[in-house]
């Protein structure tokens, strides 16, 4: 939820290997291209790099041009590619994978997703791999945007310049990337699970909204467990891990299964209770300024022009979430809240 | 509590709304002027910006000059003024009223307070707004000290540069505007209150104390609570914020009120037991260095040349409070102690 | 357990006031030298820093230099020297310390520990001293490495640029000192301790490992409690500081006594449940990858390349310490796992 991208919403952003060792390869890829209502998510992310095995790559960049032809996607659409700041092999054959993308898709895709990127010299060969591929396309060089996974320490350490220097490329979001961040940190499952990087989440948020850019949380993999025989989804687990990332700022988070995009698109947008009590302070907030109060007590709580504008970014949200998806906000709001939601003055003064 | 500070006290750091729409429109700042012992702040900062409403800021500039011209204030006075990095007719605001606080009330303001700096380049815009003005009029350009709120992204991703910069220039605080920083980086209320952002605490202590520069806490804006027809004072709350503060290296809180004002001089000064204790481990410590042994094992803690740095510090803060508030460091400790702290040598070895 | 560290190993980082006002005065820097099995620190650290008496400098130079010709130790000797950013005199007994320790025992020194390094300054300072004194010695200049102390706010407002401008010098390893730190801050203890600034051990985690380096924790100084007459070595409090610092991705942990090393030794290799999980997960995840599934789930946790780089880690640091302490292998884990452990294949695919 971030004021500079009102207009660009990413509140879940789901990965679907785009080809697995079954009858239909496209399976899940498909699944994810026909979803509806809460589980269509706003990024669909065809995965060719870790979720796809290696026999399968060739497949997967197939099952992906294919589909995405034959697929009309309401959300937005960013293949992850191969990559790695310390594999040439790898950032070869991710390059291969864009130029091919660009080639037979460009218009489906909304841009690239691009793994394990180092530091600031990685991230500038990235940013140089699409600007060679866009214009032997023929494309416009904003074509094709950029999403990249913050999974490595020199991409930790040097976020603050990636973001700054991103925000004048076709960079659009920051993704963090917490399986391999772990191994390359060394961090230790010592019974209690990863370390959670809470820190890495709030940097994230700080520095995308230093910048424009979105941010978007880490994968929650540990998605069933079975107890005395029954297997049952971690709903309560994954939401927490969500309501976490949405606390801090984070624009969305990361899905694996429609269920969790269901659970993302839900937490990432106000819950009614929150829109009611955004609409009522702003009221109640603008009419006291207007008598020459500046700070008003309001239920014990000291409100002023600042307290209002994170009220503000409450409604703003629901007002995009309204135009994009609007069979969402009419099963999540009351007609009553959604039309105050429409129609009260939310600029500032 | 910055060693590099000890003759700079600024425990509470209270705002004021400097005009409202009550009969007394400088009800606020005159209350703030006239508070004694505990409820004495060390700054008093009357508020021309979020705290006064649009209506009312002509007036809260008068009420100021006035008010600073009649009574003669213990502490030291910061008035807040109008300032945005991304609004340029806030910035031409505050440089008007920059300008007439210097104009009319140089000898009774110690600096001024700037709200919403972007990164260093409006950090810098800031410096450039000072060093004309206090040219113009024709005073030092050191008369007027600045304090920073940080409480923009891009001024959060930029902390370490301008604590670098300004420990060359007329900086002397950076304090914490929670609320706008929440609504900027779009964290959410989701049950809990608004994430608590220890992080940018934890960073303006370690980027303050690098630069010689005092740090401030944010705003605790939930004053009251109301339960079952009864209204109290949020005592424990507050404390609690202080003391997390205190314990981060934090040189002093903000508070919106006298009762604030009275717990942060209390909890930014070292308790009794722990000026005691102070004093006891360095005069054990220091024979212990004495006899040609390096570390001391005291009631199961190994105390070296290190451990007792901390010990000195808190003993310097009461020395600094006994010249500053002596019926403050009267009330808090036993005439013993403070002959003890007074006289004990804490210079190093 | 940094990746790129594999034929390194500072599991513990045990200190030892090298002069005491003893009979003995070598006493502590003999036991760390003739300690056994678990016993014996990866590092052991002669200390004529803090933890020796000022009147027993001369003395612990001296010891250092004799024992560590008389005894051989089968891991790495690092002293630590007097340094300060803020006091010439310190740094002038520094070098001169060096100067000693490079003269009179390179061949018994793997290098040297750097106490109160300040910002990227004082660092480079540190840098010519060492380069400085193993040019007149006529020792290649790689023949001492650095270890630092990171204690000040300027070096954790500079840990980023140091880790860097280190990557390409002498320097091994960063080791965090929270005791000066918590001074320099400012940070106080209002009756739950010191803070335990976990942000900079997870800095130094993060650092380091972009920068090819080794991270160690601080020392964890209330070795003993005493309650109703009985005194007991804390062993559960110190264990969990050390877990968290493994947690963290640390690669070692500070140790103010042989308890403690035991410990620290411990915690920092791969429990047998730990190894064997990993080992199990190589190889059921290898199998799937090459049936041609990307992501497999086992136990509930989708397992894909990335996470089983982190099972591969666990494997690589039970082979390094197999061959630098085969005992200690040999006590922790059984036969069978150790052998697959030996065998299985770790090689990314």
């Amino acid at each position: 939820m971030n004021t500079n991208h009102t207009t660009r919403l990413c509140r879940s952003f789901q990965t679907a290997p785009a080809a697995v060792a079954k009858a239909d390869t496209a399976k899940y890829l498909r699944s994810g291209l026909t979803a509806e209502g809460f589980e269509a998510p706003d990024w669909l992310v065809p995965d060719l790099e870790d979720g796809t095995a290696p026999s399968m790559k060739d497949a997967a960049l197939e099952n992906t041009i294919e589909l995405l032809d034959e697929h009309e996607f309401a959300g937005e659409i960013w293949p992850r590619v191969e990559w790695s700041y310390d594999d040439a092999r790898l950032r070869e054959r991710g390059g291969e994978q864009i130029q091919s993308l660009v080639a037979e898709a460009t218009e489906s895709i909304d841009g690239v997703v691009v793994p394990k990127v180092g530091g600031v010299d990685d991230f500038r060969r990235v940013l140089t791999v699409l600007d060679d591929v866009t214009e032997s396309a023929g494309v416009s060089s904003e074509a094709v945007g950029l999403a990249i996974i913050l999974e490595t320490a020199r991409a930790r350490s040097a976020v603050g310049d990636i973001a700054r220097i991103g925000a004048d490329s076709v960079l659009e979001a920051i993704v963090f990337g917490p399986v391999d961040y772990t191994a390359e940190l060394g961090g230790r499952d010592l019974g209690d699970g990863r370390p959670r990087w809470d820190n890495v989440l709030e940097a994230l948020s700080i520095e995308t909204s230093a910048n424009g850019l979105l941010s978007i949380g880490g994968p929650f993999d540990q998605l069933y467990t079975t107890r005395a025989g029954v297997t049952a989804y971690r709903a309560d687990e994954y939401a927490s891990q969500v309501e976490r990332e949405a606390h801090l700022g984070l624009d969305g988070s990361w899905s694996l299964h429609p269920k969790q995009t269901v659970q993302a698109n839900h937490v990432h947008m106000p819950r009614p209770a929150e829109l009611d009590r955004a609409i009522d302070r702003i009221e109640r907030a603008t009419a006291a300024l207007e008598d020459g109060t500046g700070a008003v007590a309001i239920d014990g709580q000291m409100i002023d022009e600042a307290t209002i504008k994170n009220f503000r970014n409450a409604v703003s949200m629901v007002r995009t979430i309204d135009e994009r998806a609007p069979a969402q906000t009419a099963a999540q709001y009351d007609d009553e809240s959604l039309e105050r939601a429409r129609a009260i003055d939310i600029s500032s003064p």
